[in-house]
């Protein structure tokens, strides 16, 4: 019987010798790379944090201590040890195991946002909670990657951290020179400058002999350590980032050596004060496909063969590829356009447009709100940027495109990827807040293409906006195939119609006598066949029925207004949340034009959706073709009967 | 005639003295004093700038070489020298001069948002953008206060500024030890260590020598500077702050002494690349009253006596006394609820809760981000932490309150003060977004009380919500008196009504045959008059009308779309933004439940909004009593029109 499947909590963790440990730590390698090649999952990072987590929790006492993983999909070797390593096989799927913390799995974990830099705030809240409430032996401690800490709100909290003297507080700084793609900026070459000092190796040799001299000894060993740890922080850094904060400091501590890391936050947990250790790690440590792979080093990996690392199944052409490539069209056309990314350069597309005009790239970092603020710099210099960001991280970034950009009606154009459902990342993930917020903004244009044309044209006509903000979001994964117009206007397709001409419908025809609806189904985005399947069940039901798609959320044309007047029934279809919606946003131009059709809203619930694939979400929320089908023909029943059933009342 | 009336634009600096450079200093300061205490304005902290503004103007090519100002309110200095003296006797009124940078002033100025710290990645995409472009001899400097570095963005800049070694770009730190009020955090002792070294009196008296012996000659003395400065460098600062993110540092330098701020921003100006410089200034210098208030020292005044600083006029109870009052009195009764405010103590009445309650409250700094997860953090460590912010400011933490807060379930309470239209300082101040993206977030709790009596009561309700966020918002200034109600229902006030039992009006009796409608009217907030005067001018025209009023925007009351139902239009008034507002939500709940009753909204425009009593812009976006009137009767006749029009059509 192997060491880990002994483990099924923390405590049992702390019968074992430190060759043990190092035994173990093989071991869950081991486990990981097999089980998470099988599902897909977050590799590089866990690969990266086997020692420091079994060090975490032969340390502190979780969940009485709470460990807070910044970001969370390091977290995997942290359920491993916390008695969730049989799940594995379910990771990220359907009920299965979330590949984040989730506060419903497990009571050692404590967060659950995938949002980064966050952890070192939650941890200052919990510190000063048990201070104020005399809970004085429980420590917080939190897991923060060099790359979050290029995001702010990790900085605002140092400093609140700082100023707490006499409140105890680990920061483990796992270090590995990367966020996603490697870390940019002063902070890593800081950090760098640290690794690379002469004495940071000598004194990890120390350490090592020091520790092999004490050998398998248990608890007892680690406490011998402390004069040592003391004597790192004066050798090693004498005047340091964080020590200009007034942050007690120890490191470099090397991230995969098991018994220097018990060591390190030994002393920390004990320090009885905020304390930095800092660990340098290898993402991917142990693992060759994921060493060996100078982008991202597998940070997040499809279902790939264990052995080469290589993916099993080619992926299908996606929404990113379609933008990636004609926004490389778009470079060559105009030379003022610039292309910004929070540190996601790949998985936006945006590593395409470096390759070409690497000196019209710009990766500021884990650091939405600069890389919108610096767009807004960028544009007042004259320069067109572009903006490509996950649509669930530009929340971080809501003020500074309101009032940064917006505000001074400067031409950035933002590109919104995984945009509506994703589905396996969990709540956090998912895009579905968009929409929402950037109709707040005046004078923004938003577009929401259904499919890798319509993609094209709005990022065209976004660049060629001159005098404000401009937004296209688009979906994760495979991009569907065109669908195509029967009719198109000037700010509408038809793309089915019941009448000869289509889109001429509603408008030419006069009211049915029989009871029966004329219905505008407006499509935003990629549901596309949602939308056409309501119509064609609306039609079996004797109804009539038009699908029409704006692509532009806003602002609203007045004829798509229009044809809303003509109808006796209005439906819309998104992958946004309801409130603020692209449907809200007709009802509202609807509204100001006095225009009194029922409106109805078919998007995703306003409420948090645990992960699993991007269908099975989608049919939780009712968006699933079945369910779209069976809520627009009651919806037209209940209008019907309204209309119908007692004449006076509207 | 004075030095001052002689300077209509920068260039007029370059022609004086070092001597005469301090005179005007003098005379600036005197017409602030005059001038702001008339109007009310952001004293303190332009007093704090005269000399460091006459510098910089002095140094830089202005408007080629762009001065950025963090937050704005201390750019009345660069106003004065920039050719808009003659415009203070309107500062802050309606098209009069504005009390932030403002692009349509003056091409001097490169911003208008009031938002903190910004200015660094406005300055760091110009300065890329300068560079792309090959406009090489044009410079960026920004000025930032040591507050100001308390947000989390301004650490994101820094760290890609130091990136851009060969990127000129300037840095001034206008260090004041203040944010609005004492800044706070590890920050902040350390600026204070660089201040307190002995070290930095002496270079300062050195400083003054030297500058002393080369007299009033021009140009030439400040070239010879550029070695003295290197020597500060050196002497004071081995190993600091900014030199450990890989920027050039310069200083301390005496923020008031403007021959040794010339000589520091000339050498900044020509170093190549980018550099800090950190000026020492007091907030207020110059004018006792200012330099004495040590809560704020004047930061943002109403009118005042200029010789003792004393207000004009005692100013009515506001909303905020309601709320501070309120906050103690649950203080005492339950020692779980703590208080968060973001360096706005003062300004959002916690102040009085932290005399009380000192150690239940923390200041953060200038860090929304932080201020909203750690009380995330609280939370979970089992206490109910009220975050107290302006509305506006909530932007900057709307992920954390979505992502941290409410996705967690966390019990915390956002009071958002300064919702609705805020005025005089025009658009990034006004709190027109909040019920915008408050009603985006899952399992949220919204209450906009319309007077003092339910700002208390919801605020009660608010502490109480034990599982997940609740949002309580008011308006700025004083509380009006209370509106009671015609009748209560459990979940909303009847404030007007036609029938005798005025709430049951709509719903016992029958729909009108005369073509009259019943017009409901749902009152969110402090615009109850308009509310009821346009219940009046409806009943006048013959309809019948209801004036509700729920005062919770979210979740919306099954009874309150019951209302919805049986009315024939609805009329919805709130002071936020129509999209995503306190009536779409409503509208939304409507849908949802298959009512087709027309819905209006009477809310603020989605536009940004010039500065103007609060009166002034009410009128400008049509919320004013007279325009309210005009458009609730000119939507009922539409209706009545519509409806007995074409009676097949809906």
């Amino acid at each position: 019987m192997s060491i880990l499947e002994k483990i099924s909590s923390p405590a049992d963790l702390r019968t074992l010798t430190p060759g043990q440990l190092e035994t173990l730590a093989g071991e869950i390698r081991e486990f990981l790379i097999e089980k998470v090649s099988a599902t897909g999952g977050h590799l590089g990072p866990n690969l990266g944090v086997v020692e420091l987590t079994i060090a975490l929790h032969r340390v502190f006492d979780s969940p009485a201590d709470p460990l807070i993983f910044d970001t969370g999909h390091q977290s995997y070797v942290h359920k491993i040890l916390t008695g969730r390593r049989n799940l594995f096989d379910t990771l990220r799927q359907r009920d299965g195991l979330s590949g984040y913390p989730d506060r419903a799995e497990s009571p050692h974990d404590w967060t659950e946002s995938s949002h980064a830099s966050a952890s070192l705030s939650y941890a200052d809240g919990l510190a000063k909670a048990f201070e104020l409430t005399g809970q004085s032996e429980r420590r917080v401690a939190a897991v923060i990657g060099d790359g979050a800490l290029t995001g702010g709100m990790a900085w605002e909290a140092l400093n609140n951290i700082a100023e707490g003297k006499d409140r105890p507080l680990t920061v483990i700084v796992n270090d590995n020179g990367r966020s996603y793609s490697p870390t940019i900026g002063g902070l890593a070459h800081s950090l760098a400058g640290m690794r690379m000092q002469p004495a940071y190796d000598k004194v990890m040799e120390q350490g090592k002999n020091s520790l092999g001299r004490l050998g398998a000894v248990g608890e007892h060993a680690f406490k011998l350590l402390h004069s040592f740890k003391e004597g790192v922080k004066h050798a090693v850094i004498p005047q340091e980032l964080f020590s200009n904060l007034g942050l007690k400091y120890v490191g470099p501590v090397d991230g995969h050596d098991v018994r220097a890391l018990v060591a390190a936050l030994s002393y920390a947990r004990d320090y009885g004060g905020p304390i930095i250790v800092h660990t340098v790690t290898k993402k991917g440590n142990g693992y060759a496909p994921a060493e060996n792979d100078e982008a991202d080093q597998m940070h997040s990996t499809g279902v790939i063969d264990p052995v080469t690392g290589r993916a099993v199944q080619v992926s299908a052409r996606g929404w990113t590829d379609v933008f990636a490539e004609e926004l490389i069209e778009i470079g060559r056309r105009r030379d003022d356009v610039v292309a910004i990314t929070a540190a996601m350069a790949g998985p936006t597309g945006l590593s395409r447009f470096a390759e070409v005009f690497p000196e019209r790239t710009f990766d500021v970092g884990i650091a939405e709100q600069h890389a919108v603020t610096s767009a807004a710099g960028l544009a007042l210099g004259g320069l067109h940027p572009v903006v490509a960001v996950y649509s669930t991280f530009l929340n971080r970034a809501f003020d500074q495109m309101l009032m940064d950009v917006a505000l001074l009606h400067m031409p950035v154009t933002f590109v919104l990827d995984r945009a509506g459902i994703t589905g396996s990342d969990g709540a956090s993930h998912n895009g579905m807040w968009d929409l929402s917020i950037t109709g707040v903004v005046p004078g923004i244009r938003v577009a929401a293409p259904r499919d890798g044309a319509r993609l094209v044209q709005a990022l065209d006509r976004c660049v060629e906006v001159s005098d404000g903000p401009s937004v296209v979001r688009f979906s994760k994964g495979a991009v569907p195939e065109d669908v195509e117009a029967v009719e198109s206007f000037d700010d509408f397709d038809v793309l089915a119609g019941t009448a000869g001409t289509a889109g001429a419908d509603a408008a030419g025809q006069d009211a049915p006598s029989d009871g029966s609806l004329r219905v505008l189904v407006v499509n935003y985005g990629p549901l596309t066949a949602q939308s056409l399947a309501a119509a064609e069940a609306l039609v079996a039901d004797g109804h009539r029925a038009t699908v029409i798609d704006p692509v532009w959320v806003t602002p609203v044309a007045s004829s798509v207004v229009d044809r809303a007047r003509e109808a006796d029934l209005v439906v819309t279809v998104e992958d946004n949340g309801v409130h603020g919606g692209a449907g809200q946003m007709l009802a509202r131009a609807a509204s100001e034009a006095s225009v009194s059709t029922p409106v109805r809203y078919l998007g995703v619930d306003q409420r948090f959706l645990a992960h699993g694939s991007r269908n099975e979400v989608l049919a939780e929320v009712g968006l699933d073709t079945a369910s779209v089908v069976d809520r627009v023909r009651t919806w037209a029943a209940q209008e019907v009967q309204r209309r119908t059933g007692t004449a006076d009342v509207n």
